[in-house]
């Protein structure tokens, strides 16, 4: 099984980029993949410097992406936030960027022409990618974000679109990163998984709650919910991936609790559940 | 355009099915789709009668599947409830049952096994179907209510189905349920409805609403949200369809209202937003 991750938005309202990193060396825990918030916070150079000095690999930098946006003046802004991303990734050595690709534009209910927006624009910096050694890693987000967040929502479509960019993944390019709770559900699940091979840059790990109280913010620890987590797991690695098992909560419960529970947790799941 | 049909489920804390049918009277709607709890409070042979002598048509029966139970008892009683279901909607001359198969068994991870039970619970009661000459329109849910109402995700699965229980939707049988509120994200919708064909038994309508603030009581009404209704309408009609446009609203905000408001602006809204 893959090293586990710490993806920093798990600790969010608890802990800077320094203590997360302090607090995977504490728990054990080789990877981290910080979001780009706490990133800035901390400041680029000063956080690579803390990761290596820590000796942990980063497994991902989140997120880039947000391309839809009402105007060609807030579309172009966005690319030009994305190639920021992109150096920043390129000096953490990031093993990806994740992309979160953006909802409809405010007021739209033009669903293809957001979709356009979203290739358009990673057709504008996947040369920037490339050049960095950056892999774009597409996130299908979950069909219930498909308004506000991501009008990418399933692992084919992000294959579809790998394919008109160019798969280029090992050298920088674009690639897909999967997140259980984003694509379980996914009848095709199984099939776009064997489609993808080599281009699964990075592979998140959380647990659908039932009930699901949040749209967002109700995600569960790893055996807390109905995801056969280490099924999916097997059919990445089936396809070679070797990298992180990066865990992703985005909790109102778990960001009340103490960080090192919640990373003490987090290393005896990823032992027995995913 | 479809003629409106009202989903009683859209009125369901205020009306009883009695008052559902003077109110399609009263607002010049000229279809209704019960939910089975209705029926059965008003009585089936009532119902039918008071129906028929209203001049209204029945769009669908509402609903019926659960076919996902944990043990084998389990799912034989929910056998036999959809074979009553099935003489229920003959008796109203209903144009589907509608059909929503079951999440996961409690406790239950094997989405697979889940599945398997859908196709089991359906291939047992299709005959009956057929006998009766009712359609069984499978209706494929939004992904976010996989774990605990449906684990028939997408239209593509739908038709699948279909494909593997036989096509005779125009002699009972099995179609699909196509509601905007569960398919619209669906990238592969526009390809799954012309795949449809003749087998697009139920269309219903409603809207989703940003922010949606709970997975199943948060439906908005037509035009309140950022589905293209009228898009996916045009593309239903041209596979022939020539039903009607079923409104059905699961809201706690419009359960609170007056009901021949709600259907004041349903009408409305039916003219303009679908």
């Amino acid at each position: 099984m893959g090293p586990l991750s710490l993806n920093t938005v798990s600790v969010r309202e608890r802990w800077s980029l320094a203590q997360c990193i302090e607090g995977c060396a504490r728990h054990g825990i080789p990877a981290i993949s910080p979001w780009r918030d706490v990133l800035h916070a901390m400041g680029v150079a000063q956080a690579a410097s803390a990761i290596r000095a820590a000796g942990l690999s980063v497994s991902g930098l989140c997120r880039g992406g947000m391309f839809t946006a009402a105007d060609a003046a807030g579309r172009a802004a966005s690319i030009e936030d994305n190639r920021r991303a992109i150096e920043e990734a390129h000096a953490l050595g990031a093993a990806c960027r994740v992309m979160v690709c953006g909802g409809l534009p405010p007021g739209s209910r033009d669903l293809e022409g957001a979709r356009a927006m979203v290739q358009d624009g990673l057709a504008a910096i996947v040369d920037d990618a490339r050049a960095a050694g950056v892999t774009l890693a597409l996130e299908p987000l979950h069909p219930m974000t498909c308004a506000d967040r991501s009008v990418l929502s399933t692992l084919g479509q992000a294959l579809d679109l790998c394919d008109l960019l160019g798969n280029e993944c090992e050298e920088g390019g674009v690639g897909v990163a999967l997140d259980v709770y984003h694509v379980w559900w996914d009848p095709a699940l199984a099939a776009q998984i064997a489609r993808a091979g080599s281009r699964i840059a990075a592979f998140h790990v959380c647990d659908w709650l039932v009930p699901t109280t949040d749209l967002v913010f109700d995600r569960g620890m790893p055996g807390d919910g109905v995801i056969d987590i280490a099924s999916i797991r097997a059919m990445v690695e089936a396809t070679g991936y070797d990298g992180a098992v990066e865990c992703e909560i985005l909790s109102h419960k778990w960001w009340q609790q103490d960080p090192d529970d919640v990373l003490d947790l987090m290393v005896q799941r990823h032992a027995t559940h995913c």
